[in-house]
């Protein structure tokens, strides 16, 4: 099966970000989003990070060329005509899932194959809802133009045949496709950044040290350009709270206390304009801050 | 107080480089060792970083200017004679350290302030076998050149007035200071680096990813020019299981147990030549691998 045809549903910021991506590979893109806005949302966004992305490189045209590959639409069957691959990013609420896998199940064609973008629930949630859960598979992308690992983990009734599909797939989008061999909350980056995270989160409860010399030991140390606070706020501390808040070790316990300490301030990281640090301009980053 | 000599206890890897950076901030250095062999695998470890650090930038004249402020001997009475300034890196043994400081302790002149390097023991540890657990702090380098946080970890009765003193010393070392506020074996960086590595462990040993598809999530998502098992590797897996085999947490003993199969095969990681990859080429050094 060749992929001529992705649909993306759901036109927020990831899935805004993959359309976009699937447009700039050559393939024809239909994004469904049950709002208007939402629609308009994702095309802005698209436009942005076009402008942003190419900067100097892409002329104008070229622009304007992938962009006419993406048709946006709150039709449902017009969104899914013809479609070889459907990747959904809708709210992160099972019931919706569930519901929006439910609809497509019935009007996709049969050639159709499902994934499903989601970030911290599992394939096997949806797959029975989709009716055809040997062609169902979670295939996650962080944010596909810096982090661009996308993983591929399928669920046991996934057909194995679907696997090398989605590596070559993700490839052709620019991807590095990591194969999560067994369903696993978190996928394996998100594990290992939650595992950073909550140590981080530990060391400043338990008052071992400060945000910032917390975060100055990690940037200094590997040369990165934020540490685990930094990263916390470019999140949001409202999702890392969700996250934390199911954790019953004591450790996790005190630093959901501490998030939502900030939540109840009005401090959600950088998309408020404050989080630990103040943005646009965050003590991280300047140079001082390592030296 | 003006730091103005230097003494380093212990000719490894660490204590060279710490002697050789003392050297390079203008310092005059003693290096102490009990063994002959010690002081000259350290000299030449200098002599290596030097001419690898500054390449095509430093004469040798420079070089040999630099290593002629280091004094190396077996001779404590000398090594210790008017140092202003200690920084212990022996053998990671409680009992050796211990008779190591209670030697200095008596033959130290009184203005010297005492501090270790150690890795994961605490300050506490050793304070009062010093003498002078008033002018006892941990100072914690990681590899001085490419790593360049230092440590300053007080136990309780450490004066409050050494923290100015070591942060501004750490700057004339050319590292960022960072304060560690209570004893937290580990620091702040490697507690972090060892949750990092736990869930990378678990990861595995779970058989949720394979050692590449772990290491390409976090290198491709970060830019990092290493994952964790590659980190493990630069580590030495004697090292990592070490301390993992202490871990109580079944996630824990299942990697200990995992580690010690690659032990029991000789593979210690890239100083013998084979770990998780296999050297000088590491699999993950290959452009093909994050592609």
């Amino acid at each position: 099966m060749t992929i001529q045809k992705v649909c993306i549903l759901g036109a927020g910021t990831l899935g805004s970000r993959v359309a976009l991506q699937a447009a700039i590979s050559g393939y024809t893109v239909s994004v469904y989003d049950i709002h208007e806005k939402a629609l308009d949302f994702g095309f802005q966004t698209m436009k942005k990070i076009l402008s942003q992305l190419e900067k100097g490189k892409l002329l104008k045209e070229a622009q304007e060329k992938i962009l006419s590959r993406i048709y946006f639409t709150t039709d449902a069957e017009k969104a899914i005509q013809d479609a070889d691959i459907v990747n959904e990013s809708v709210t992160e609420e099972v019931e919706v899932k569930k519901e929006v896998w439910r609809k497509f199940g019935k009007i996709a064609p049969k050639k159709t194959f499902f994934t499903t973008n989601t970030s911290y629930m599992l394939p096997s949630m949806f797959a029975e809802e989709s009716g055809r859960p040997e062609m169902f598979c979670a295939f996650h992308f962080h944010d596909v133009f810096y982090s661009r690992v996308v993983d591929i983990m399928p669920h046991p009734g996934t057909d194995p045949a679907m696997i090398p599909m989605l590596e070559d797939f993700g490839r052709k989008l620019n991807q590095v496709p990591v194969l999560v061999q067994k369903e696993n909350p978190g996928y394996i980056f998100n594990t290992m950044l939650l595992a950073l995270i909550g140590a981080a989160g530990k060391l400043l409860t338990g008052e071992v040290g400060s945000v910032e010399d917390i975060d100055r030991s990690w940037m200094v140390n590997f040369h990165m350009p934020m540490g685990p606070f930094g990263i916390l706020d470019s999140i949001g501390l409202d999702t890392a709270w969700h996250v934390t808040k199911n954790r019953t070790d004591s450790a996790s316990v005190a630093f959901a206390k501490h998030l939502k300490s900030y939540l109840d301030q009005g401090k959600l990281g950088e998309k408020s304009g404050e989080g630990f640090y103040t943005y646009p301009n965050p003590a991280y980053k300047s140079p001082d801050f390592i030296q």
